[in-house]
């Protein structure tokens, strides 16, 4: 069960008012790395938990992000207190108001439709959604996942203190991007408690699959490293040695029922494509009077032939 | 540039349809952790990325997990290749086919929107969307969500083994898995190729708080491992001590100007909530003639008072 | 500050694990009605709001709602808890597990990509989205959603308790459903505590539009009633009284500036319609070989003539 | 069925172009509270309702709020009509299109993919989703649903016509919003043309729990009003007494079959967390070399000590 | 299985950085009519699809699509290429910073959230779906769907060239967009290659109704042309003669059995409105102390009387 | 200005209740070819159409469109009106219930959450978005997407026809189907009424672009049809030769500024990847004890090695 004191985690000390910068800071409150993704992801996977001491140490984190989710908002509706009152009292002329609420970032939309108080969007004012949460109720995933989610949550908040330089601000988003590193840490420090956490799961790979580089991407740029060469890969160079990667020919079948069968074939004479129809088309049709061929007018580029070039690079 | 061959990395061989079964393994196809949401991670930081080795290696992967869509694709088209079929030609009686199509899973929607294709969704119909994809643009928080991710895509490909009993998607399958594993060696590999990879970006945290575990949720079941514990963490089970973490006073506070203090104050006034006004409510008018009080009517339930509940508890 | 107690804040005993239901009750976690959508209405409004009692009022409910989501996602983890197990244990033969998963609902969702915890999805599988939160940062038009949507949740847990027969969740859907009418009397009493609170905000509405009636939906079936008739309304049934509504010709203008004018032209022209040119197709061009005319070949209906038909009427 | 006439319901007379101001109007053509969410949500209730006088009347106001989108509509089809013309025509250089197009709000995307035309998203360019429709077949619930969707159209309406200074616009959204206070009249009187009306549905609730109010947020800021206090509820400050509000012990269990336990056993041992094994982690690995503990380098603060600062305070 | 070549399919030579024009071109990335919409549009289809020439043309194209994203996400990935580093080396200060991520568009977010890299969103940040992706596994409509979808795209890659003054983006997009058109030409031709396209699929059309058009909206602006007349059209005036266009009675109606009739009276006199009953409302009751009516107060508004302007109009 | 009268369209006559067809009929209803996307499809165009042919037309048809969302609307209404007084009423077993509302489909959303009204999503539960509707204020883009449009509704409406026994159904869904056609038609008249309508939009595009084919994927089922071949293309198979397209060498540049160029190279510094540092790794600490490499453990496939695989194809 949950219960709330009102005293904030991070006092918030925010110099003037501004709503675009109250604009950029929601991608923590309600954008993709924000502090609600975080809440629900760890609380979620709690919820799912039977060990003893993840269930615990997910608990504790999503409850200290909601903690942070609150230290957020609160800022986001100081920066926003001043454009609230004077929308809500149409307290200066309309003009005066329409260039505050066009002042940058997404404020024009949390002036109008939120009234200035934090919304669950991010910084393009794209709700929130559940799709940002990658629980998938198996520990040695989601905790690889959680440290993932903390790195990028901590990157977030290193860029907005980049842009911002009231002081307040940047002390409560220094606190909160602070704990994103406390908590990467404990969640290694729990995926590795698991003694056999690699690879996920139960199954092991197909043994000569495991340790393949295919080198799908060459030309100028190919290179070579510790990810791909050996000790660790056998790099396949040669594409057509995977293409494919079994013993099969490649290509994709499936037996067919007797009436599937019929079905099939009706259908394919119904819809064949014949190659020999060259037909006049609905583009020919539309293509304009002048034109003696298709696309043929004025070309609006300056480029060479298409075969010269080809020959030259 | 992409090429592409039209023989498939692995050998497709099903053994007969299924349109339900074709529903569940949408989920690596237009699922969150499927070969597009792969793909595009990959592709999206390739694009971004100036460093040689790391963009050879996106690409590199990238371009393999298109292939891999293509496989899981191919399956699912084999899947449904009979649904398909006799809907487009109705060769079945209409209760026989409307039978085939709520056969389970989303199959009914892949059928009749889809036309037993195979769609971008997951198993329950849901569009992709590119809210999966969580390119940062940092390397360091990058690699981390592909190691997450991969060991994620393993993840749903071992549940998908384990509820299918065809010996050819099984062997198909077992290879896309095993890939996922080879693929999350190599980002392993290239996040330890960056000499200081943690905490991810520039700025180190403020040093009091990296150390501390906030024990928020407290209770039978608190439980104590490395991941809250010495040597790494300083444990805080008084919460009134982080209540705020500063030495401020947990409050949200905001400098307004004049104008936006008068408006701020105009607007309190007329909202304001009056506690004296203990006025009859829109519920009161509502709750029917014959209730003393409100939900006084038949109660639903049979459990005993709240209080004598609390004192037992 | 938010913290958190391991116990429940109601007592969950399941019967017995049931896939199927479980993704039912998903509607109360993650769907639009659901307690993590009640949270997060009320945390938003409580983080905005200035207003010292419905402040605290609105962070009391917020956080009761989260101990709700922690009741309700507590016993679909209980429902899943055997497929969680013996999916990610492959403890029974492919073909069983397949038909666990695909025995209703949105269950095979849930196995496959939640691994059978409690996911943030409504019972279809749509993610949840804070596009389900109307805070709009004006307390008469938030409290009157909260009203509603309190009025909603309470409906969706009487539809479950109606298809659930297992006592231990009918009995913690009971507490959880009469809650949400503890609330919604709380949301009430915090409306009439506003002296002034219709209509919302501060503009009056133009007087001699306030109480007409506009009855655009005619014939049989008309009705009347306090909705739309004396004392309260003026009923409009002669639309044409009110085509437009103000002295103007109903039509809408700008006024262009000269290059304005002069695009618009050349756009125009450019794009003009030409009514006399009755053109051929690409349907023409792709009507089929024997038909005479389009559309012409075997008709699929039975049904008279339309002329026929509208005389008949 | 459905007819139309030429002549809007309201005369728009727009004085100048104005693509950015066009941006934010779109709040009330594709936005959540805007006219489709409210023709739509009025419409499939009265698709799904039996009761004569609420069809009638749900159609009625539905229809009308198809008009009202057509005003919206017009008004955003005129202030882009001059940025229309001129980049289909591209009118004027590259540079002053450009310029013309990034003036605000959300009005490049009005431009570059919607052509200058009203589209159905918000004023963030968040395109409309039926999430926002709130119909759910119990008219108690949609009447008092569809109240508080009018207060909040209307709230939107006062804030763009607080931003707008073009006179005709101003005129033709006090119409709008003035309809929308009528509308809401016409609901209210219909909720209450229903004898018993509170609480929604058939189901009272359980007689204990209806008038407790949970004092969850607790500390500086307390508040006691009609909304948690007497004569209306019992408030509960000690929460420890509604841990669990039932007799239970406030856990969640569920009886396993024999099988079920087993795969159970067999889960919980492969990924036991082990408290004792404070493992290397992958932070470690990647902490850089010169720190001698994991984030100990620069600190980026200048805060003072945690314990200290919690002593303090 | 696909390949890669590192040299991209048009060489991209960008002018100077600019944040905010690479937020537009996003529009062509992760738009609804960008290149990764077209590529997995024609991708799925190529998979479903059984004719060789179609299924063919579908991956050749597809293939080339991805490289198309490929050179749009290379131009963005140039463009944001000094934010990118400037931000996440803090190498300004931060009011500069501030300056250069709000100079426009979505660029604020692009650099916030996505670090400067591509991301898949359009240029209002909406993330793309694959609810833009209309492929129904049907040739005649598919094929449709791609020369709409082609169209589209072009005139967004017109509007582009429009805005850019860069010789190199402008000389880029203008190879993309021809592409474009000679795509469309190809699904034209391959339309046209199946003899019989129109109506697509199997069912003819109930004959009465195929060449009937129904003037449903009406009043000044009526036209008439080759779309709605004679030789290929009835057009129908009447709308009486259409309401309903069979020989109905136009109401809707379903047996249902005893049980289910017995629930339907039983909810009908539960929920039933008695108009009848005038009761006092929640509007009534905050209508305001000094009002003697509701929204009796000062009329915001100068218009004359309804009833006036009506015989005015 | 819209009117609405009660008859419907097409009159609605349903033989028995059925809640998991209704559930598939809601593709048309709130799918992506629905009614609703229609409706929209065509009143956003012909709110920004000036051309007053087209207005007129688009108009008419957005009107009829309404008239069909409210025809199948009510077929869903029927269908589902049975479970809708039952659920309500409780007026059967809770069993009984569950069964009712997990006959198939998404009947069981359908009932709980929207209690068997008819609801504006798709037959899998996705929520209608305004992302389905492709207007783009340009005429010979729009008419082509209308034209397309409507031969997606067509084949949608033909597959619900396949899979209903139901002769009412069957009935209105066939005048719905044709009304598809008829639509088409208008769309194909009004297209060609633009005289010159091929390319859209007023640029040409770069000549030596238009007529070439770029057949990037290429292996066994290369074919040769119209639509890449002479007359109209000229067909490139040697990829190299449009490996860049133009004269250039294929790769991205930029000018930098020096800051931009200073903050570039930095960034590169600090997250360079080390080819030479090929150190241990997170997945070698979790690969777990026994093991002597990683994934060498049991392996779970029976393939043969990749490289004689490879060989043998």
């Amino acid at each position: 069960m949950f219960m709330h004191n009102k005293r904030l985690q991070y006092t918030v000390r925010v110099g003037e008012t501004n709503p675009a910068l109250a604009s950029l800071l929601l991608e923590q409150f309600g954008g993709p790395d924000g502090e609600l993704a975080a809440a629900m992801r760890y609380f979620t996977q709690g919820l799912g938990e039977d060990d003893p001491g993840r269930k615990d140490m997910l608990l504790d984190i999503a409850t200290e992000e909601l903690s942070h989710l609150e230290v957020i908002g609160s800022i986001v509706a100081m920066l926003n207190k001043g454009i609230k009152a004077q929308l809500s009292e149409a307290a200066q002329e309309e003009a005066e108001l329409y260039r505050s609420i066009t002042s940058g970032g997404d404020s024009h939309t949390q002036a109008l439709l939120f009234g200035g108080g934090p919304s669950l969007t991010n910084s393009s004012g794209v709700p929130w959604t559940a799709a940002y949460v990658d629980t998938r109720g198996e520990p040695t995933c989601d905790l690889r996942s959680n440290i993932a989610a903390e790195s990028r949550a901590k990157i977030i908040y290193e860029r907005l203190i980049n842009v911002t330089d009231d002081p307040g601000i940047k002390d409560a988003l220094g606190f909160l991007m602070t704990r994103e590193i406390a908590h990467q840490k404990s969640f290694e420090k729990a995926l590795y408690a698991i003694t056999d956490n690699f690879p996920s799961g139960k199954l092991q790979g197909v043994g000569r699959f495991t340790d393949v580089y295919v080198n799908t991407s060459q030309g100028e740029g190919d290179m070579s490293g510790p990810w791909n060469a050996a000790p660790q890969f056998e790099k396949i160079d040669e594409l057509a040695e995977v293409m494919p990667a079994d013993e099969g020919d490649g290509t994709a079948t499936v037996k067919l029922s007797r009436p599937e069968t019929a079905a099939a074939k009706r259908v394919a004479e119904r819809t064949a494509s014949d190659p020999a129809n060259d037909a006049e088309t609905g583009a020919d049709l539309g293509a304009g009077p002048g034109a003696g061929k298709i696309s043929g007018g004025e070309d609006m580029g300056t480029a060479k032939d298409i075969k010269t070039a080809a020959k030259t690079a």
